[in-house]
């Protein structure tokens, strides 16, 4: 048995963090329209609270929270993205928040999770068992785990981004046939097509596809096979976000049967796609969050039609945006 | 008399651009929300096609000439996104533009225009007058000239942002107290509160604040005076797209009854603010498009209520905003 959201769960979930996540917007790009020969929309979680939609499904879970477990605080590992929305909404509830980070995990994340407010746990990652910490501090606490993807009140959060997809799509008078979404475990690709599945009529033809990078591309493989399988891994990719080798168990198992085949972009594609943003859309866009951006550029789906982006996350130091501009500034951006 | 547009002029506008102008989002910004104690809602211009809202104008002017007087096409004098603006206007209506720029334009804006399809005529700024030119092509191809600013139609084409605020904001259960709106001769902060005065109820008393370069702060001086009054001028501001000394004729009459005192910020708080947009809210702005931001991280409005701020333009190079982050990354950026 697997327990796997619903579309209820969803708008469930929309209801919970409407008063406290930013309504992202859905907006149409003028250029990667005319440089595409199809209509592009982009959906803007760079610009949820933490930079990233990780605040969505964070929230949701810890909103389901018994009051009797509240007083434990929460606990999640993390070195990026999900360390973040956890602290913010576990702040939001005034509970306690231990996040186990890698004392290597870049200076800015672990600041910016410790201005949340979480306390902050360091570890070796060749030494330590992440997950033996967590488990620990869930003992001593009585904390509640925060998973980063494999849980159904964590999918159904994010699956708000396709809720929203599909209102404002609704809205601006456009029918969507693709909807491209970077991921690694699978919870907000999952999640979106969830949320998408119960939206205005016309959606039910729509194609989600998951964006990997390539050999971290688990959900393509297990989507092909039809069972999870894992990608190689390997070289770290440039999208530290997406490094999952394997989807979730219950991401995959609503993917099975909702999503389109997915689809990978190579790291070059991946800091093309970053500069893309930049020099040309305006927008600074983590590695990771600009998979699926990448996966356009790189002529990945069907020339015509109607797409929506999701650009997932913005958590990047302006400085490698402006190493990835200057590399590709002569080769690429005068198109 | 002096001609100036109504509440219906902008709706009409606002028709007329629909099949061709991005509607660009207004996003509530957690960031700013935090950091001022105030709802901050941010109306993102700079996704506007040719990355500015003066393809508003340019377009709803355009699209007014007589049926006659087409084939003689379009003639505008500038050196930056009024260019960009009607070249892309007049592209779609598939007549011909000619734009005289200073030589000393910058490359990716005569680049850019050229890009759409218009004519160049480069010009000296200290030897040549571009007025003189103009008024030469007019004569000689039967060109309409498309003034930046002082025109109703323009005005009016402008005044369709604040028509959207007042859709978006009441959409998202906003009620603005104040709206910034960066100001050169006027045009789109005058069109704005006239979009914005038909609409919504409680819009009735939102009061909308230009915000100038010091030095440049001509609509300030012209409000607080009573009628139009020219700003010393001397050095060039780092707002190039700022620079006009006086409100225009058309603009200034409907400003002196609309527009709440105006405000003014100076080169480094115009910076700062780019900085800040880069490196906090993850979006490029040129720093005139970063002049009601400017206003708002300088504590020019009272704490509390809820204000949006016009982003009305992107048109910088990578580079400049490079410097800017560099710059500011220490001293503020933190906050």
């Amino acid at each position: 048995m697997v327990e796997i959201p619903i579309f209820a769960d969803v708008v469930a979930a929309a209801a919970r963090i409407k008063p406290y996540a930013v309504r992202t917007p859905l907006v149409e790009s003028a250029v990667l329209g005319e440089l595409t020969g199809k209509r592009v929309f982009l959906k803007c979680e760079i610009f949820q609270r933490t930079g990233s939609f990780k605040f969505r499904g964070a929230f949701n879970r810890i909103a389901l929270i018994p009051e009797a477990e509240r007083a434990g605080g929460v606990v999640a590992f993390s070195s990026g993205n999900h360390a973040q929305g956890v602290a913010a909404a576990a702040k939001l509830f005034a509970m306690p928040a231990v996040i186990v980070m890698p004392a290597d995990a870049p200076r800015p994340k672990i600041e910016g999770t410790r201005a949340l407010g979480a306390g902050i746990v360091l570890y070796d990652r060749l030494r330590e068992d992440r997950e033996a910490i967590a488990t620990r501090i869930r003992a001593e606490r009585g904390a509640t785990l925060i998973k980063p993807f494999d849980d159904p009140a964590i999918i159904a959060g994010q699956g708000t981004v396709g809720l929203e997809i599909a209102e404002d799509a609704a809205r601006l008078g456009a029918v969507l046939d693709q909807v491209l979404v970077p991921c690694s475990g699978g919870g907000l690709v999952s999640g979106t097509a969830l949320g998408l599945s119960g939206g205005a009529p016309g959606l039910a033809k729509v194609k989600v596809h998951s964006v990997e990078p390539e050999n971290y591309d688990g959900m393509r493989r297990s989507l092909a096979a039809g069972s999870r399988v894992a990608a190689p891994g390997g070289a770290l990719s440039v999208a530290d976000a997406l490094m999952a080798p394997m989807p979730g168990v219950h991401a995959f198992e609503l993917a099975k049967t909702l999503l389109a085949p997915g689809l990978a972009v190579s790291d070059e594609e991946l800091d093309r796609a970053v500069a893309f943003a930049a020099d040309r859309l305006k927008l600074l866009v983590e590695p990771g969050g600009a998979a699926g951006l990448a996966a356009l550029l790189a002529g990945q789906v069907p020339k015509a039609g109607t797409v929506a982006v999701v650009l997932s996350g913005g958590n990047v130091g302006f400085e490698a945006i402006a190493a990835a501009v200057a590399h590709w500034d002569a080769k690429l951006l005068k198109c």
